[in-house]
């Protein structure tokens, strides 16, 4: 399947990863996908902002993931797990913007041999001011069929000698990616045996069942609110469902993007943070911004990593990143 | 002089600073100019990776600035100061790179009125395997020459809204930077009665006269060998001098760019690492890495929230960062 890439389970010493063709290969892989997407949205007058490292709040996240903690200054900060917090501040000065984020996250010991986690990882994080749901998810859409056209054109050889073939992208290329709900995708799931919450997140072999019955791309949306950040729009006519979708490759390389309209109304906010079990007073900078108004908007993150995983159909995260961070594992 | 710069001091409350006209301007300007760096990088064979923010351990720094240390599944980490290590530590796999890196330095509180310090910023980071001081100046100045003429051909308008007049950058375009040596530079400051001492950095003040009597950027070669770090490679003819430079813009704008010839050998390493009061012990990766080999090179990086004041001739840093935070002053 992956004739220069050797199948190591964990990555060597960090000189030996550097040296390896598999991360040669991804990393001009990364670099044509990272300039298509910065193409693709200049081209639709999204400006590009430079993301901040640290604050004194980040995205609560899910998924048992923690945030490191520093002294700033005799301050509590913490690294960005996610910028969503910073996106939705900069939308009065710019209405359509993107960062190349990265992202820390402490991800669980165990999660260290799924393949699927990296403690730094980087995502294109877009935020729309005024835009829906559907919005966004023609954003995502648009610019994950431009990347892939765009590779093909300009290393097609990298991604034939990693044993990639045009065929399996021919699908995504015709657009017109299925949207499922979440509770369509629970009962799917339910209906082959494989015991979904339908209370909470897909969770990854769930993803992955989904993401091997399909021919291409497709979205999942309306996620139960308890499975997602307070930030994610709850839907004024189905309450319990928030307006938000990801998209999940096909292949077996499940979710690529995760986005959602986005709350913008300050009591909502505060009731939904406390909802959460987080404590409002934590977030005062950004509640004391969603007082004065913040624009109501839609956005989403397109994970770096996992979009070069499955551009190249390298086996692990780890293979696609420079100077990867398996969680648990010291490493430099 | 700056139309739609309103000249506070220090900043507002993050939401009424990405609102500012001159914020906003800066932005436009950033994007090209990285968008400019990028092309005249990959036009010239360098990949582009994505550089780690935490490590065990980071570049030693100098001028009193510290890194942040963060606890890593127990572990003592920091986030990086600069990805210098990093990129010797790639050059095995990929003989030409940059990163748009961000760096975290925890500058002294007195430092927070210069207008030329940030605790977060960014920097165009580019290594060269195989290359001499003089290919790395030669790479600094096209860039600089290539991003300011790509600029003003991008966003003229974004510029003299500014009050930024092309003329300002004439003679930048002609070329010919001139080269001082650090001994040149120290005489040529305590003629104009600045107590500059030869053995150390030039200072800020110092840097701003000079930059004030030049007509375009100009770059000083030759610093003492304990105004760096232990990285910077020695002159094998001139003990005590490094094979590096500093890049400084005309206007009173100051340093731009800081590179090197990289010290390769091991023993060197480690004896420059004691000499200059760091622990070896502390740099095992990177010591085990050097005793196998890395290639000789040369390297610089440039500052891009520097780089974006000189283009846009706003006075502060802080005015050109999306995120600005002030040394000692608690901000998101």
């Amino acid at each position: 399947m992956h004739p220069i890439d050797d199948n190591r389970g964990m990555p060597g010493p960090l000189a030996e990863h550097l040296r390896a063709p598999a991360t040669k290969a991804a990393m001009l892989v990364q670099q044509e996908a990272l300039q298509a997407a910065r193409d693709f949205l200049r081209g639709r007058d999204f400006t590009e902002l430079l993301p901040p490292l640290i604050g004194p709040v980040t995205d609560p996240g899910g998924r048992g993931a923690k945030a490191l903690d520093v002294d700033y200054y005799g301050n509590p900060y913490k690294l960005m797990t996610s910028a969503i917090l910073y996106k939705q501040a900069s939308l009065r000065g710019f209405e359509k913007l993107f960062y190349i984020a990265p992202n820390v996250r402490v991800e669980p010991v165990e999660t260290a041999s799924t393949g699927r986690h990296l403690v730094e990882f980087h995502q294109i994080d877009v935020e729309i001011a005024g835009a829906t749901r559907d919005d966004a998810m023609e954003v995502a859409a648009g610019m994950l069929m431009f990347v892939v056209e765009r590779v093909w054109q300009n290393v097609p050889d990298v991604l034939r000698g990693l044993g990639r073939d045009p065929i399996v992208f021919h699908e995504l290329l015709q657009g017109g990616f299925e949207q499922v709900t979440h509770a369509d995708a629970v009962e799917r799931l339910l209906g082959q045996g494989h015991p979904q919450s339908p209370d909470a997140e897909i969770d990854w072999i769930g993803e992955e069942l989904l993401s091997h019955k399909a021919d291409r791309p497709f979205f999942i949306t309306d996620y139960p609110k308890g499975s997602r950040g307070f930030y994610d729009r709850e839907d004024p006519d189905r309450p319990g469902l928030l307006r938000n979708f990801d998209l999940i490759a096909h292949g077996g390389y499940g979710e690529l993007v995760s986005g959602s309209e986005r709350e913008s109304n300050y009591a909502t906010i505060v009731t939904r943070m406390r909802e959460s079990g987080e404590n409002p007073a934590k977030y005062s900078w950004y509640l004391d911004m969603a007082r004065e108004g913040i624009p109501a908007s839609a956005g989403f993150g397109m994970g770096v990593q996992r979009l070069v995983r499955f551009l190249t159909g390298l086996d692990a995260l780890w293979q696609v990143s420079a100077y990867p961070k398996l969680p648990g594992m010291v490493a430099p």
